[in-house]
């Protein structure tokens, strides 16, 4: 009755530069990235659409983005929903798209993450994104995604005796990295100097903990295994989703069991790992949700590369670095990159495609096989993992 | 390579009555409809949460409903997303949940419909309603929901000649049944005389041909054939869910290729009708997305029941009605039940689950096997169909 199903590939990637202050309409910038995904698919018609989106609704009055950004791609007519997990928005696009792969009911899918924050005054894309958390106990009384944040980062270094420097390095390897990514927001170097120079948001979130509001669209193709392999004869290189994996924690950190740990964390990638019958050593990348250098630092934990507390070692030690033991952010990260929040889950899957596929130029690893992403929705209330191999 | 993939079956089902000015959280309502649908789940465990919603980041300044209604129905940790798709957001998350199970991924899953839409201030509803068209095009020119129904209805008049009257029957069957639904927002008989004497709100759209403004949740528990097989040996009834597809079209009505034809139905129940191996004159009950006559009437052309411009002499001639050739709105509909958006494509699949196991009550059809379910978003949008049917 039960029987294995089919496997999901990537057979397409595209992307646009994230931005800030432009005026292009949402749908645009969508179809904008699954033109340039189907401009490289090989003549695959992909028969559904799946939109990540969080804020569209609140800041652009616009709704059923799945319909609208398809029609506005020329696939007017084929299936379309949004998928919505707060900033784990694009990766629950992309699981959704496997799922649809899996279950047989597409052979190809589409998968769009996109989001436009900087149209809105400051004040509203803040308040806007405090809906990722729990309204009635966080950001109806106030709190914003910084102070949950700055909650969660003042705990940790009260905990562990950590140093405001101890998290500069994340920050400072996400721009490093991001100087090679033509697509990245930023393009300029942070000296530890600069960090620690930035202006407390709250404290002791700085400016340099934090990923920019701004706008973009990354979308994959996915397609079954019949399809990759025909592609794959074309000479197209073949990168499997061997891993899907999402978890659930409370919205509200009062409601946590620690603040010191981010159980979603620990559960999608435990279930990921297991899928993919790999373990922490076996990860050539791990793009993680660099959103604040604490959420990287406690998703290191969680995710098993570091044990609690330790996580920042890995930054002052280099093991985050391109030539480390476990790179991440390799093109730039939310930080360096940009965070527009529902799109990020699928430029975190372009990327890691490009890192396997010898396209990531400038930033290209050598020998990368097995990449992790990691999309985090709140402060870690929506976490979902997946798990990228080349195979051949 | 590929495979059959499981049947998914319902093994259960819950709802709240719909209601209006009520002051429970969104959270609450969501959390009460899955614990009334694991009341009698027979242990089974789910290990997801879809949830459909559409505007309560609008209204409510609440995103990530997946984890926070997973958490308040004490399903903390599980996989949750929510998935919107307008009007049709309900339908989105059951055929997400579909195809979790179906993907082998998942072999339990809820989906739970929710919407909160009474606590705002009425004119603040109708434009987060409006998010459903095309903003750039329709809402953002002050177009409203009523408005632009009032336009599909103002050409099918001219073209074919149809009167005030002639849409009288949808309103009254709807109202007529949902007399015998505890559940329905409304629970008074509507006549001729009081459908046509009721104001117009924008010509020709008449209060009673206009759907309420509610709240509301349901939930539905869907299953693998294994755990379903093993439930019907304890004696629970086996309802496959035959048939799930979706299909889009233009958002804005200038871009469509007629106004007198919902493509977006026509596809959708074509592929849903393929599916499930019938046609028209298999289906038993027809939960119809009756949002506004006009769209019951087109609904009922493009489904394959009455040829075009002939959708109104159903009415008339009272094949709509419980005992005729295709009843609709069997517990009410969206008219008499109530329209909470995100919710109702939920609430249609319970009370087909009803009607299919003999749960209806006073609204119990005889013989029911066959049930096909349908929820539009925007004005034809977003079309998605299941088919329901009983086994046994």
């Amino acid at each position: 009755m039960r029987c294995a199903v089919s496997e999901v590939y990537i057979a397409a990637v595209g992307q646009i530069p994230v931005s800030k202050g432009g005026d292009t309409l949402g749908r645009r910038l969508g179809a904008a990235a699954i033109e340039a995904a189907l401009a490289e698919a090989g003549g695959v018609v992909p028969t559904a659409l799946y939109v990540g989106n969080m804020m569209s609704g609140i800041l652009s009055d616009q709704q059923q983005l799945g319909a609208l950004v398809a029609d506005a791609a020329g696939l007017r007519g084929i299936e379309a929903m949004t998928a919505e997990a707060a900033c784990a928005s694009g990766a629950a696009a992309l699981r959704l798209g496997v799922m649809a792969v899996k279950s047989g009911l597409h052979r190809a899918v589409l998968v769009c993450g996109l989001e436009r924050m900087t149209h809105a005054p400051r004040a509203r894309t803040t308040a806007a994104l405090a809906t990722a958390s729990d309204w009635v106990h966080e950001g109806g009384h106030g709190e914003s995604f910084i102070s949950l944040n700055a909650r969660l980062m003042r705990t940790y270094m009260d905990a562990y005796g950590a140093r405001p420097e101890d998290f500069a390095p994340f920050s400072l390897v996400a721009h490093d990295n991001a100087c090679g990514n033509p697509n990245a927001l930023f393009h300029k170097v942070v000296t530890l100097e600069t960090y620690l120079g930035s202006r407390e948001l709250v404290a002791p979130v700085r400016l340099y903990d934090a990923s920019p509001v701004c706008d973009g669209s990354a979308a994959v193709l996915l397609v079954d295994e019949e399809l990759a392999r025909a592609a794959a004869r074309d000479g197209k290189p073949l990168v499997r989703v061997a891993a899907s994996a999402a978890a659930t924690d409370s919205l509200a950190l009062s409601d946590r069991a620690s603040l010191l740990r981010l159980d979603a964390v620990i559960a999608s990638t435990g279930a990921a790992y297991a899928q993919a019958g790999i373990g922490p050593d076996d990860v050539d990348l791990y793009e993680v949700h660099d959103a604040y250098t604490i959420i990287t630092v406690l998703s290191l934990e969680g995710a098993g590369f570091a044990a609690p507390g330790e996580g920042t070692r890995l930054g002052v030690e280099g093991a985050i670095r391109p030539g480390g033991k476990v790179p991440i952010a390799t093109r730039g990260g939310l930080k360096g990159r940009g965070h527009p929040v529902g799109a990020t889950g699928v430029y975190q899957a372009v990327e890691a495609y490009e890192q396997l596929t010898g396209r990531a130029g400038a930033n290209q690893l050598p020998l990368a096989t097995v990449a992790m992403i990691q999309n985090v929705g709140g402060t870690g209330a929506t976490v979902i993992t997946h798990v990228l191999v080349r195979e051949g």
